[in-house]
Formats: structure tokens, C-alpha cells, sequence
């Protein structure tokens, strides 16, 4: 169809895509059920802006905000494309909600951007779902928001997706109970930030030799038996691992144990993190399709201290996954198109249409109605007929007639 | 509760402005509403990137793409935060789409951005809810888009919005009929751009002097009437104005008839434009809340000419047009507070999250739930009682004990 002659192929920046019909319309399902499951733990919707200020976002970064979309305004003011939600939420709550009792429960629905760059794949613009619970530090803020990430999961249609819970204050406790001196704990953090569990291995029996659990530590997945364990061995991590133990003890309460393991490798990329971190993953889908964790700082970055936990749920990554559990693709919807409907008979769609069911108008002179319900999946093709309407049912392979368009509703 | 000490203000760029729970959740049921009404006339949602190539954009705008975020990729391409919708959906259509059989009907959620500027005191993202109607040329495309705006804004919550119909063809039509040098015209569309209407009919005698009707062409408001008089008066225009006239017709089928009005003074800002122009208005909102018209030039110029005709609506100022006819505010809405639901408690509220009414879990050491329901707008507030719950309506002003804490959802 495209004229050889004509203009060249209209390209769209790397990591960007446009996206069809029939994606778009699993993704707003998606989103519909995460939405609603939200909302029954009374998570109420905010909405930041695209554009920040830099120095703001940078505040709760420390200096870390780096590989974000960067441009100036008019007074030459560095801005950038927000690269995640957590902070921008953050910003809002410490600075438009401070004066709110607490807990504050807010959750998101949005774009975050990030340049693609070698070894990172992943889109420039993510749509990410996600939740923040501020102003509770507890073990059962930990627990409610973790049992919600699995449900939103499962009301999304995912039933066997896994989340591993790691500690970033068990493991640093750990490293302090083991006597690993402070000028090698950057190291082992920087061996574990890469997954690199030789590297760890060696550096942790360097550092302390008599500590055979520091050794073993990112590699611990498990339940109740972990904390336990860790609070026998490492007696000044006790505390730390008690409370993790009593979040999973509220998890089976929560109807979710089966979905959730003990995993202390699992590290947050963002720095803010100060308690519980954990990542969801679903078979079929190599990164993992959600991310989050309790962080205490952030909001006295903005001037209204609240302790804070919460998670993002990138929405293409769980359109990837249930696709590869066999769920979505196309299929023919509940819809008619009416020859006729655009021109000759513009109202005769409006009781059908008041039923929720769409009414695709084409003009009298349509040579091949038939193409377009095929191409856009639309269950019946309608004509007019002396006597009403001749109705094709493509699912059935029938026709019938009908006296009005909304008895196509009424089964034959 | 700021720390004076603390750090400095977190301030938006100008332009951008944060959304807080009420607000955000009466966008997203305006939203509903009008996604819920497109989908019933067959428009089928797509999603484009924020960012495009500005070369990309700029080849539907020759040379106009001003006003846009500008940034550069990687390889030092520029790069613009989308400043509109339909040239990216025109793209997004003739390049992806260009083997549909048509009419292709496809719909957008979305935020565009342009960066303020004096006297242009717009925000700088503003969320856009619209369609475009590709494939069909005909005065029924043009009044299913009309009729379709009509019912979006009803379905919104607004029955009294009106929208004012041009038609920049029946304009060229009437200039070249009335005898109009071809050097006159440039400065007769700069007055009529500029809404001055002293200048257009200063301009409008001294290049056709005995042509009254062009004189008054921009203030010429009505219905069927018009355009009449215009085939009339100016009969080389009359193919012009009788297909307006069967468009006119066609929207009295629709049942929207009322709702419409002739307007030869309306122009929009965008270039691209062929055929008929609109803008809706609602009371309490002095710019348009909703622009659209026909473009059948476009999809050329991304190598798939297709006629097309399509609108936007800003929904922050269809919001505001809601909050100006009473709709809209704070209330209180059915959820139930639970103390102790974050600890001690934790599925107790799963039956009422089911029926999909929110439970709002406190720890058992809450200080004040009512303060907490209060800011929320919450009804119930419910505490653990030896015999099941002690339940505060706070509607009613009564208190009860239930059971289980799912008897809240029967009436006492």
C-alpha cells in the first residue's frame, strides 16, 4: 500500500512502540483488574506530572539519578522524563498530603521513562501500576502490601506468579553480627548488586572466616525456617529477622504463603530502600514483572518523614506474561456491523448501543462488510432488508432476519 | 508540619501540577464514561510513545511543529514530547494499519504536551480523550464524529455542551466565489485566525465589494438555514454547502441536533485541516473543552492517503465544566476502616473486598480511625468487640455490632 515514491518509512525512536488494537485492549483489561483490587484496600489514585524538576527528584537520590530523558525550559532549568513513580509519589504525598492523618494509601497508574542503553532492553517508557503505604512501619504495612501484589497479580489472571522477599536491614544486620569489618562491607554490597556469587563467596570468608552463614546468605530461599535459622546463628540479627518472620506469618494469614519465598539475594537497583525489597516473576517472562520495598527515608527528603512501603507492577512485562500462560489474542467480540448505519440510517444502532454492545456503522455503498468484521473481530455483519434486518452470525455461520437491530441481543 | 530546617520547597515546573485522590478519581469516572460510549460506536483504543522524532511529526505539519519539549537521542536525532494526538494516530494508522480493509474507527487516552508560553496559559500536559474516523469521506463519518462528541459529553456527565461546526472548504468555496483575488486570501485567513472580524470585513469589502455574505461569513451562526443561504448567494459554492446541509441533516437523526450550531467563524489552530471544523463549549469554562475536524490530507503524507475525521477532549477542562455544573466533590463513599485489619486481623475483610466495597486496614494500636475516615471519606468504621465488630456508620450517625464484618453490606 505504501507508495514507492512517497515519503520515507515514518520511524519511531529506539525502545518506543505504537501499540495495536487488540494489545491496547488487554492492557486496559489488565490495568481495569488491578485498578479494582486496589481500590477494595482503599488505595486512592494520584496522578503526578511527566515532567520534573532534576534537582527535586535528584534530592531523594543522592546523586544517583542518572540515565534518565533530560531537557531544559525556558529559563534553562534541567528537567527530566520521571524514571520511576516511587519518588514523584514521595514528593506528592510529604508535600500535598502532609497534613493527612495517616496511613496514607495512594496507588498509580502511569508512564515512567528511562533511555535504552547496552545491557538495559528494556522500553523507553514503561506503564507501570503500582501502590504506596505511607505512615505505618509494621510488619503488617509489609505483609498487607505484599498479599495485595500477589492478588493484583491473580485478579490480573496470573495464578502462579512467585514473588522473592529479601531484607536489606537483615542483610546489613547479618553483615554487622558477623564482624565483617565496615571498610569491606561496600565490596560484598557491590558483589551482591551483581548478582555475583562467587565474588561474595570469597569476599564474606576473607572478611569474616568463622561465619558460615554470611556465606551463604544470598543464596537462602525458604520460609519461616530461613529467619529462624539466621536469628540462631547471627544472635545481633535477631530482631531484624523476627520481624520479617512475623510478616510472614501475617502473609499465610493473607491466604497468599504458597506465592511468596525467602530470597536475601534480591537487591533493589534504587538506593532507598531500608527494609523489605522484593521482585515478582512469572514463568515466560525473563525479568522480573514487578518490584518494590519499605523505603523510610524518602519522604524526609521532602520534608514529611513517614515511614513507607510499596510496589510497581510493569504492566508490559505482565501483558508478556500472561500472554505466555495462553491468555489474551485476538477473538471475536460482541459487536455489529451495520451497512447502511453511517448514511442511510444513522439512529437504528442506538438501543444496541445503550446495551454496551458497539454498533460499526459503514456507509450504504460497503462492498465488503465481511473484511472489516473479520479484520476487527466483530461477531455480526447487518444489512437492511424489506422486512428489517438480514443478520450474518459469524461465530454460528447462520443468517437470520430480524424485524430490529437490538433482537440481535435475543438469542435465536 | 514542614521542617523549617528541612529541605527547600519541591517545587513543579511550570505548567505541571500534581492530582490528589478526589480529583483523580473523578477523572478516571469521567474516562470511564466516554471510554465506555467510543467503544460502543466500534472505536477501537491505541497507544502511541510520548516521544517521537520531530522530523517524523514535522512532515505533517510543514515546517509548523513549534511549541513542542524538544530533546535529543543517543545519536543527537531531536526528539519532542508529543504535542498532539491526531498526527501521531494518523501515523500510527498509515503505517501499521495500512492493510486494514476500513472505515478504520480507532480511539486515544493520552497526554500531549506543549510547553507554556504568554498568552498561552494552557498546562503543560494536558489528558486527551479522543477518536479518529479514517476511510470514509462522506457527511456520515462527519456526523457520527459530531454525534459521537455529543454523547461523550453527556455520557460525561455534561447535556448542556454545545459545539460550533465550520467548514474550512465552504470558507475557501465562498472567497473563491466571491471573487477574492487569490493575494487577498492570505490576509483574510490571518484576521480570521486572529478571531478579528473588524479586519475581515474591512478586508472582505475592499477585495469583492459587492459580496455581502462574505462580509458577514464569520459571524454567520445557525442551522440548515445557512447553509442555504450561502448555495444561494454564492452558487459556486452550493456543493460545499449542500453537503454541509446533509451532514446537518444526518446529526438531526442522531438525536443531537440541538447540541449543534453553524459557526463559519470557527478555525482551528492546526493547518491540516480540510473539511469541517468544530469546538465544543460548556458554561463556566471559557476555552473549548473538546476540537476536532476533518483531515483528509494527512495519512498522505505518511505514505497511505485515507479521508479522516477525528476530535480531542481535554478532560481537565472537561472536568472543570463538570465542577461548574455541580457535579463532582468530595463525598463520603461506602468503605469500612477496619482497626486491627493490618494486624491482628488480616483476612477479615476479604468477603467485603469481594462484593468490591474497599477495607481499609488500620493496626490495632490506631490512635484515631475516625480522623482517618474523615479525611478519606470513608462510611464505616469497624473495631474488633468480643462478639464480633462494633460498626460506626458515619453517614447515619449509629453504631452496630455485627457478627462477621461482612453483615455491613446488609442494611440494619
Amino acid at each position: 500500500m505504501t507508495d514507492p515514491a512517497g515519503p520515507p518509512p515514518a520511524a519511531l525512536p529506539a525502545g518506543s512502540k505504537d501499540v495495536l488494537p487488540v494489545e491496547a485492549g488487554e492492557l486496559r483489561e489488565v490495568e481495569g483488574a488491578i485498578r479494582a483490587r486496589f481500590a477494595t484496600f482503599g488505595y486512592r489514585e494520584v496522578m503526578t506530572p511527566v515532567l520534573e524538576y532534576a534537582d527535586v527528584l535528584d534530592r531523594a537520590q543522592e546523586g544517583r539519578l542518572r540515565d534518565a530523558f533530560r531537557l531544559f525550559d525556558e529559563s534553562g532549568r534541567v528537567l527530566v522524563l520521571r524514571p520511576d513513580l516511587t519518588i514523584p509519589i514521595a514528593r506528592l504525598v510529604a508535600t500535598r498530603m502532609a497534613d493527612h492523618p495517616g496511613p496514607v494509601r495512594v496507588s498509580y497508574l502511569a508512564r515512567a521513562f528511562r533511555p535504552p542503553a547496552p545491557g538495559r532492553p528494556a522500553p523507553a517508557e514503561q506503564r507501570q501500576a503500582g501502590v504506596e503505604l505511607l505512615g505505618d512501619g509494621g510488619p503488617g504495612a509489609d505483609a498487607e502490601v505484599l498479599a495485595l501484589l500477589v492478588g493484583a497479580l491473580r485478579a490480573a489472571g496470573l495464578p502462579d506468579a512467585r514473588v522473592g522477599v529479601g531484607d536489606v536491614s537483615l542483610t546489613a544486620a547479618v553483615l554487622a553480627g558477623s564482624g565483617v569489618p565496615e571498610g569491606s562491607r561496600a565490596a560484598l554490597g557491590a558483589a551482591l548488586a551483581a548478582r555475583n556469587l562467587v565474588d561474595w563467596r570469597r569476599l564474606a570468608r576473607a572478611a569474616a572466616p568463622g561465619a558460615a552463614l554470611l556465606a551463604e546468605l544470598p543464596s537462602l530461599r525458604g520460609g519461616p525456617e530461613v529467619v529462624e535459622r539466621i536469628a540462631r546463628e547471627v544472635p545481633s540479627a535477631a530482631a531484624a529477622a523476627e520481624r520479617l518472620g512475623a510478616t510472614l506469618e501475617l502473609l499465610a494469614r493473607h491466604g497468599v504463603a504458597d506465592a511468596v519465598v525467602l530470597d536475601l539475594g534480591v537487591l533493589r537497583e534504587w538506593h532507598y530502600y531500608s527494609g523489605i525489597v522484593f521482585e515478582a516473576y512469572a514463568p515466560g517472562v525473563g525479568a522480573p514483572i514487578a518490584q518494590g520495598g519499605r523505603y523510610d527515608d524518602l519522604g524526609g527528603r521532602f520534608g514529611r518523614p513517614r515511614p513507607a512501603v510499596g510496589f510497581g507492577i510493569t504492566l508490559d512485562l505482565l501483558h508478556q506474561a500472561l500472554l505466555a500462560a495462553g491468555n489474551g489474542g485476538a477473538v471475536v467480540r460482541d459487536g455489529v456491523v451495520l451497512v447502511g448505519g453511517l448514511d442511510d440510517d444513522p439512529a437504528a444502532g442506538e438501543a444496541v448501543r445503550a446495551a454496551g454492545i458497539p454498533v460499526v456503522a459503514l456507509p450504504a455503498t460497503a462492498g465488503d462488510p465481511e473484511g472489516l468484521a473479520a479484520a476487527d473481530g466483530w461477531r455480526w455483519v447487518a444489512r437492511r432488508a424489506p422486512e428489517g434486518y438480514t443478520v450474518l452470525d459469524r461465530v454460528a455461520g447462520t443468517s437470520r432476519t430480524l424485524a430490529r437491530l437490538e433482537e440481535v441481543l435475543t438469542p435465536s
